[in-house]
């Protein structure tokens, strides 16, 4: 696909100078389909140069384009019709609607219209179906562009855990997350409280993962999304990691799979997004790792460029029958990549016109 | 009863250059009762003077008394009829039991012998009664002198923190640890492996923690100890930080209790021990917290000099009715802090005659 | 002197919700001579408790009296005529100047007045007598009250390991610290920028270490301070360590010293505050550690409750002479411990009436 | 030149399970001119494959073919004529001289012989130069083969930043390293000593550093090397940091170059090696960073695939005349990645027929 392109399409990029927005940027430098042509912030940035206006806080080098374009206040006319946003919740809902109302496709990380009974929630290798959730958005919401939304971080990475397991039927999840501090943005975490230190319970980050997790895993029926009904409650805490988050998972299943039937579900797991050639698109979403005390972020947050979500210690849990342990990379596959693979799955079904 | 103490009763040390050696001269320095006047360790260390023959990792001084003692093999015949034991478990099954053998009361923190039948595994504040098996060791093990044992540094902190639930019926526990280093000892963990990063799975561990806590909050019953029976789970973790496990805890109870008097269970729980003006025991040996996002290593840890349990965000679960977290200090409140208190308890109810 | 003491001295806190005045509430709990009467911080914690008004960042507990005060504008007219501030030095220049007119002693740790030619710049064990400034401030200044403050926390620290070298003769320093987060105040330096990171050069903080520790190491002369005269450079980084700023420090001395006689100058540097019984003062201001690898901010930050500069590891420097290694923590010993015992000196001498 | 090659030649890699080692195997990894196919270590883990030999510790995945190879104890007979040493100090020494007598060309990682006077000590962009040591050291030693090294991984970050101000002349230098764990292997530095501390002073390092910094930048005369003379002392310390060594740095130079003679000096320090397409060879071995706090291990380290020096804050220093900050990739740069320049250097002149 990508050979018969002739031109890329012009995206722009809200709250480009935050963490989030600073990702997209990382993400989309040299992506065969999309390219940055424009940046929003906040007034107070509104006019400068890129590398005037940001904190670059990524290992990646700032892309030289990137780093002397002009940095635009957050308004609707001038920016590309395909917007990737990255705002903060404080602001993301206005802003974000005003968007869409004047005709531009929003594909947000907020969290704001997440729960949006019509705005699709998409984990692209799980529920690109909820993308049909569109023309019920537009012909209620009247708007003449969209809103698509992709999960919370710890929630995509749950999601994407669980997703395969559905065939077994999910009963109850019990999850415990030891999230890393990229997942607060910048400067977000104090070093004060966080060196040496664990803190636990991330402040909405357990409801927004039992409600989001359940829209992601549930179907479309009747221009809406039925969410899978199954007991879930996340403990969350926040650890003295940078990147990846790590979820200690517990699950009930209806039928009884034996663990190699569950390693199998995991390695199986394959992705429409891939097979569609999505540049973002994992070949392996999920892997297991056979190994002893794994996975582990050091160790396994970059596989498949940060795209894959790895699974290890599948063994058995006396209270909810099998237990095991999920990674993924927060601010990539939980954030900015899977934003971008939902972009990319909308161009595919030709969603992006 | 301080105050009628004629003279100390000398106690010695086994394993005392390792890490719970360490922390067992730490917490018997000053002590009111005990006197510290053998050290054990293996033969390399056997004949040199403490300081020479340790690496002292511990932030408190190590004692000029004990500094300047010379180092013995460990051999049953020169050592004090009281002997602490952070012996490591590839050592601690035979030698404890040759001393038990030849007359000494073994006050041991290693794993060896802690569900042996006829072996009291005490928590002060949560199973005193069990000290009553000792009857039975001495007549079925037919040794001159005993053993008594801690549980597992995470299996104390999770035992002290469901005792007060008792009351209300254990049905099922889920409980994810994030443990510090010093669980470990030294060297233990690398520093490759832990800098920013989690290690899932700490082996061996989580069986302990389940078979142990049932044993501690089971009950004494014709001579032999009847766990508790619930159901219990553990997911384990390593965690950079340096002193205190934290534990993220679901429970399903019997009755119905609300969070009131949930809360009020953990400030209720008295302190046999400390009524009975046991030195090294809290006061308050659980406190509940009512502050956000506690209790946290770096804030809670050194509350009655490391012998309390903090709990704290008790709140709904949505797969098990309650959840919460407990903090305890690892090396302290988990290992030598408890089994000091095990020999004060076995003084004050005249078993170190 | 603390016996035939009938009352304690009523102090008030200036900033007593950041992180140096929370410091000053530790330190001044349960102090002999002083008691906290007032706090006072900016409008927007104006009449509210102080333990609503402040984030409570420090491992010890908030003292139960303190946590009900409540909190008062900075204003002059109700507060104690003894104020130790912790003021942030956005705002120390004027509101301290303005105390000070009206009548109060402020014991500052900011930086604002440090290089007034009329302001003593304290360490009690090196420069006491620079207090005789007060006459000229007092003459030359017109205020009713005094300004007293203390050096940066890298330059106090600095300063003690120089101190006693002064007998050899300083011609040349350059130090490298490596600087805790606790030093940059709460929230201070970001997570992100800090785990398993190194941040070169602390901003503003070489000048203050070369300028503040000639000013300390200086002598009176007609009612001025004259700065000891010698070269000293300062690289400065920040490092993911919690409390205790480590200083690699190499020395060029007129005299040539043997190493047992600069030892012997460590060890024998002795606290005139100590004999004066200040209670805040270490009895060992400075200690030399003979083993390898030391000091180490884990294992040596708190001897003698944090006043005392651990120095260890004294060798040739093929540049300079001699190289070394000095310790200090840097909340207490760098900040609020020696502002408390520059108050302490003062009440000795007579300057608190 | 990679485009001619009929054949990638033969190599074998010493120490194959350690952490050089590993770096070795990562680093020749899809290589265009070597191939690895021997693996060499201990009699423990002779025999065995290399993937169940191996405690795998890099986050880039094992590649599978080597995964899959036979480790073989270090015997001369089987191996391949050049062979990279990772091999532990503790037994380089007569290992490595066992080869080259029987005719092995060895490059090496190992401080054993690099301060042989007749062993190159090599930085290719620096002192290429030095491999005509190797006429000499055939002669004098009666080798069949050869042993050419690399330094410590301090010195070579060191040397790089050192070699453009040699034009100035070099007269101090003046260096305070803050070294990454990793530059102990594996496991190194336990996490108990390091998490959240410093730990001053790595054991034998100062001494490397002065020495083989000198021997660097020295030139070739009379078939011996003529250390550059200037004077040169090192503070050392171990920080909580996983990968990259950064130095503080103050020099005293001869001539008075101005901070832009040698903001340039470092910019247009070009390299040889990249000329004569080294597939390892950085484009820019040293960069200049403008930005404030620059360079820092979690922003800088992977310039150049980790074979980039980067440099930054250039200021006035007060003692020496000129200060900055230096970081490099010590087990890249500082190791394995400088070996396998050593290696394409010597083919690209001839020297591994």
């Amino acid at each position: 696909m990508g050979s018969t392109m002739k031109k890329k399409i012009e995206v722009g990029i809200l709250g480009a100078t935050g963490m989030v927005g600073q990702q997209f940027i990382a993400q989309l430098e040299s992506h065969p389909w999309f390219s940055v042509k424009w940046l929003g912030a906040s007034e107070r940035s509104s006019g400068r140069r890129y590398m005037d206006a940001v904190k670059w806080r990524l290992p990646s080098q700032l892309p030289e384009r990137i780093s002397e374009m002009t940095v635009t206040n957050v308004e609707p006319t001038s920016a590309p019709k395909i917007l990737f946003s990255g705002l903060d919740a404080s602001v993301a809902g206005v802003v974000e609607e005003a968007l869409a109302v004047s005709g531009h496709t929003v594909v947000s990380n907020a969290r704001n219209h997440r729960m949006d009974a019509v705005v699709p929630l998409i984990v692209p290798e799980i529920n690109s179906e909820h993308l049909d959730l569109l023309e019920a958005q537009t012909r209620i919401k009247g708007w003449r562009g969209n809103i698509v939304t992709n999960p919370n971080c710890s929630a995509v990475i749950l999601a994407m855990a669980l997703a395969p397991l559905r065939q077994f039927g999910l009963k109850s999840v019990l999850v415990t997350t030891l999230q890393a501090v990229s997942g607060a943005g910048y400067p977000g975490v104090s070093s004060i409280d966080i060196l040496g230190n664990i803190i636990p319970i991330v402040a909405g980050e357990e409801e927004k993962i039992e409600t989001e997790t359940k829209k992601v895993l549930g179907c479309m029926r009747d221009e809406s999304i039925k969410p899978y009904e199954f007991e879930i409650s996340a403990h969350t805490t926040r650890v003295p990691v940078t990147n990846g988050h790590t979820e200690m998972i517990s699950v009930l299943l209806e039928s009884k799979p034996t663990r190699n039937e569950i390693i199998s579900a995991f390695g199986n797991f394959t992705s429409q997004p891939y097979k569609q050639e999505c540049p973002s698109a994992p070949k392996q979403p999920i892997v297991y790792l056979d190994e002893d005390n794994r996975p582990q972020p050091r160790l396994d947050l970059d596989r498949e460029r940060g795209m894959c979500v790895s699974i290890g210690a599948l063994r058995h849990c006396s209270v909810l029958g099998h237990k095991f342990v999920a990674l993924g990379h927060n601010t990539i596959r939980g954030a900015a990549g899977t934003a971008v693979l939902n972009a990319e799955l909308m161009y595919v079904k030709g969603l992006l016109n």
